[in-house]
């Protein structure tokens, strides 16, 4: 059955409990989402992911909007349904609009469009961007 | 030969130059990259897609340096060559430094690391992302 | 309706049957599964995919199981859900444990990580490699 | 200048030597390549990506050279020229021959082609894969 | 809810309302699909994204058809379940046969394979096609 | 040496020098191109691959031009550098003008745009492309 693949609450190893306290502590919330529950079955895949995400999405030089709406601009392109669903959760909640939602749309959408046709016209770098 | 299809200046047709006269306008540039020289190939392509272009890169809701950080989040994801080179040079001009660059590069890596473990897994989307 | 789009086995003509006798005959199994039956709506595209997919996936330099786990990690990156599903079914069978599973998606998701990467900072190739 | 985006040698920060000196320790090479070389432009960048690498290439359910040749499937899915170029060499290194890596192509074109008849006709998983 | 989502008909702005029309118009349909109702979310994408597909789509040295048939093509490489399913359906009512879709599926499922297998073995382009 | 990996045609062996000839016949051309060359390391690809590619390009019921243009809809869509290449050649071979080519690029932007703009709404697929 499909649920059995999710960690079990009730046998959650030391090690995948600890990632999963420290999830709830970072973000302040109540339970971790399916993602990590599924990360969960490999506990070392789990560690290293969260601890990369963690540290990339960590306010920086790039606030956590901008950095939110990075991963939800990429995700679209590559077509990945859960993570556009997490990440548009995610990147609403760091602050983006409506209407924000609406510019990175247009933006992305071009993006895919002149990435082709620069392809397609096998345009040569120009020696401006060199340098 | 490949420098034939670019547009002879010399002959470049009306529709064409009035697009290439916005871009420098608009831009404040003292000529037009490859990319719209190859286009120019199509005029009615090439007029599409500056005014498309210009639309979406125009400042609204988001700054010119957050749409441009996204456009080559886009560009990388899609390995065009091209666009990662005219638009990282596109990025630095509208701000972007090293140290937001190499933020950028992780959230982008990571994006499309945990886009890949989410298809993997096959994850359910969590009803709270429905809302 | 959908299910019309399957062949129905009482009238399944004589070629795509014959290719469905050779499915069930390699792969020792009772029926063929949805893929096969969406594919018999062209007898030619149907033979020439089986053939090619009996041809590849037969142990030879590589072993039946290293074949479906590549499967897999290239399923994954393109993000076929079908695929997904079908070819984690397949390598399971040929003998993929829960922790082979867990590295195969270590090494997926860090390589299409480290693939934006060295796209993003257009990384020349070392002679090295080109030896 | 192009080169000058590579670390110099002469200057290269402490944190950025302690992960050339562990990458040149554990692959028993004399020097690293050029990925490495520009991921060094973002130090925190450098190391999490090094030690991500070290750990899920580390041989454990799977060998290096199955390693090898999931990560080099990924890459050529996604047409990253210098990852395709560093990791045929690293999967030869490994013990890939050419008969081997034969196989690998076959099957790598192979997924690509399923991949997307599977997307085209919309086939639906079949129940037996979901258990 | 995901169906606040979708423009309510009854309170439809001035601005969507036209190109909705104009859509109906254009396609004479009696209703204008989900994809529209979604965009209309941001009215400035919506009317863009409606004239440039309304011009590509337009009669002119390739047929509806062909033009059909390529946007087909482009979905079922990336992927897009909602676009393969429209454009399907679209094809369809452009003249598309089940025969002539078959081939289409052959191509594009040949060019995905032989698409990785040039990028594998690293293929350089031949001088005659630089002509 | 790189040039070392192309059959040497004074030790072509006897099946590879079979596909060559067949390649030549079929296609009138007095000689290979490099695809092929690099296919010849592995016999038997080179050899399943050519007669993929010779069934699905014959024409049929799709002439050979929509053929290639479809075949260059997703090799550009891919970015597949060498294969945009020689399609674009060989859809010129077959009669595409230059028109036809703006028209095409003109549809292969649009599509990729808007496969993103349907994942990125998450747009659900209406009943009516479902009969």
């Amino acid at each position: 059955m499909r649920k059995a693949k999710r960690a079990d609450s009730a046998k959650t190893p030391r090690d995948v409990q600890a990632v999963f306290d420290d999830i709830k502590a970072t973000r302040k919330v109540a339970d971790v989402n399916n993602f990590w529950r599924y990360l969960a079955r490999d506990p070392a895949l789990l560690k290293r992911t969260w601890e990369g995400v963690k540290e990339v999405m960590r306010p920086g030089e790039l606030d956590v909007l901008t950095k939110e709406m990075l991963y939800l601009a990429v995700s679209i392109t590559n077509g990945c349904g859960y993570c556009i669903a997490s990440h548009t959760a995610g990147a609403r909640k760091a602050g983006m609009t409506e209407a924000m939602f609406g510019e990175l749309m247009g933006v992305v959408g071009m993006a895919n469009e002149t990435n082709r046709l620069a392809n397609g016209y096998r345009v040569p770098i120009d020696p401006a961007f060199e340098k």
